[in-house]
């Protein structure tokens, strides 16, 4: 059995920001870029890492990315804007945006800050904890290409659009909600059908729309909302203010970043930042915060439960322990990274973790 | 069989605003109450209409409810702020801050009122149609007394925290959603019980914290946060923000309506407006909303499903419905509202409908 590879963080982060930069993307660019994608595997959320580096280079070498366009506000009051993304990088975007907003709540209060023609913006999560650095509730939605029916339907017409809230606390880590919409991630069904194993009802319909239990012929229809109408809901509400109110691609006008080699994907996203101070003292906030949590894991568990854990808690956990030990890859990834790396002159190798 | 009695929706609101004012609520604010239940009894959420004028009362009269108090906005920014309803009816204290949240969105694009020392507010649906009615993207929070156990936990720390957003489209009725973070009203198993039947899996656990299909059991026990941890997070996120934010109580310091006759409720909400227009013109935007809706509704349907619906869909039927027909109310509740108003010189049978 081959040994794995350990990879520092560090390292992997300035390993995908040179190839983004041989790609033609600038520095500063392409480290945020790089950034958001390494966070997430630190984190835990292997499928929003460097996995997508591939995809996101072969779009911008097939021009639906374009990595020198212009980033414009177009629109902006007190404490709002609109920023036309340019179908730039969704992280650079959104990095954009966000900073946008921050400013923008510190001074009145509130923000927020529509973005159309963007593209795939990587976690919620990484502009969340950019946002609870300065101790601001941030509020991060995108939309997404189309994986859900609405309830009723048949095939897939919303995205899993996903909802991300960062919040600081005192001694605690801070609050960091980051979830999709859907019951479950689509990869937990396909698991289940390399298994030959059932899935829960609730999860999925079939090509019929009929609710089932078997993974192949979940597969053939579609993964559902959370909480069956609340969740089509939900995500019919993020999709209408991240599409149709700033412009971007809604429903079926949102295209797939795998499969449409033809548009731009014309994604939306939006941030909503609220200055804390602006309603309580931040301190005595985060004193309350610290009770809150502590009396929720101070609660009685049920039989079987260790802990009773916090949003995000999983994932701090799992991010110091990676920052300390290193990322394993995938044998795929990794393959396809060396790959990449030769293709540009950078090796892959050079991010290895020395111990 | 004793004949059904059908109320017109406008002598109800007057009847039961008459009993707030002879119980020492101002005219305009027992006006406020009234048509928040009546709207809600219109709608088809019976649960959080006239049902509750007796709950209300019997607070007032014990002084956890002040109708006298006086009402103040304690922070102001550009964009917030922060009103202490002192203990004035949630309805009141929520339309006092609704009115300034829009009124600030209109100036700046966005703003968030964030609201502690309240009470039961009725329906977030209410607030989201007045912002509605305004052109206004309106999101409306709040915290709730304890139902819900933390996933992991075993009795109830969270409220059923609701959410409603409303937003305006063109043709169509407006996008309305209200929903509590249960993965359903604990209503429903009451009645499955009441009938002997079992419920599904994923609703309810037991008194020990086990997952439970029998009614009963699950009433021994809690209902569950819809959607497991995402559900969970979403009830804490809007616990944070009504509660630990405003300054009002969270968790356990949200006092029972019911159950707690020695401290006030101490209810936080929170009202976030939005400006369409400060991002793209108003007409744009519904004519927008009404290609996404028409999108939906012409999509292919699961067998058996008659119509794809938009969220607030039935109930904007059903207010249409019983505006024209009437309200018809439980026979428990007419009792009730009969005493109440024989105590206030108010006859329950002048608001019957007359055809």
């Amino acid at each position: 059995m081959t040994p794995v590879n350990h990879y520092s963080y560090k390292k992997l982060q300035d390993f995908c920001s040179s190839i983004f930069v041989h790609a033609g993307v600038e520095k500063e660019q392409a480290d945020i870029v790089a950034a958001s994608l390494v966070q997430a595997d630190l984190r835990g959320v292997d499928s929003h890492g460097v996995v997508r580096t591939a995809i996101y280079l072969k779009r911008v070498e097939n021009n639906m990315i374009n990595p020198a366009a212009k980033i414009r506000t177009e629109k902006e009051n007190e404490s709002t804007a609109l920023i036309d993304g340019a179908n730039h990088f969704g992280a650079v975007v959104g990095t954009k945006a966000l900073k946008l907003a921050m400013k923008k709540a510190k001074a009145n209060g509130i923000a927020m800050v529509g973005v159309k023609h963007s593209n795939h913006f990587g976690t919620g999560a990484y502009y969340a904890l950019e946002g609870v650095k300065e101790d601001l509730v941030t509020i991060v939605m995108s939309n997404a290409s189309q994986t859900m029916p609405p309830t009723g339907g048949l095939r897939p017409f919303i995205g899993t659009n996903p909802l991300a809230v960062g919040i600081p606390c005192g001694e605690y880590q801070p609050f960091l909600l980051d979830m999709a919409t859907s019951v479950v991630a689509r990869g937990k069904i396909i698991v289940a059908a390399q298994k030959g194993k059932s899935i829960p009802p609730g999860w999925a319909i079939d090509k019929h729309g009929k609710a089932t239990t078997n993974a192949e012929e979940a597969l053939q229809g579609s993964v559902l909302p959370l909480a069956g109408p609340k969740g089509y809901g939900i995500s019919m509400f993020i999709d209408i203010l991240s599409g149709v109110l700033t412009g971007a691609g809604f429903g079926k006008y949102v295209h797939n970043m795998y499969e449409n080699w033809e548009d731009p994907q014309n994604v939306g996203h939006f941030f909503i930042t609220i200055d804390i101070n602006k309603f309580i003292d931040i301190q005595t906030f985060k004193k309350r915060m610290d009770l809150y949590i502590q009396a929720i894991k101070s609660e009685p568990k049920a039989e079987d439960v260790e802990e009773i854990l916090i949003p995000g808690e999983i994932e701090t956990r799992i991010s110091e322990q990676r920052k300390k030990n290193g990322i394993t890859l995938p044998l795929k990834v990794e393959q396809e990274l060396t790959e990449i790396g030769r293709k540009y002159g950078v090796p892959l190798e050079d991010a290895l973790l020395r111990c």
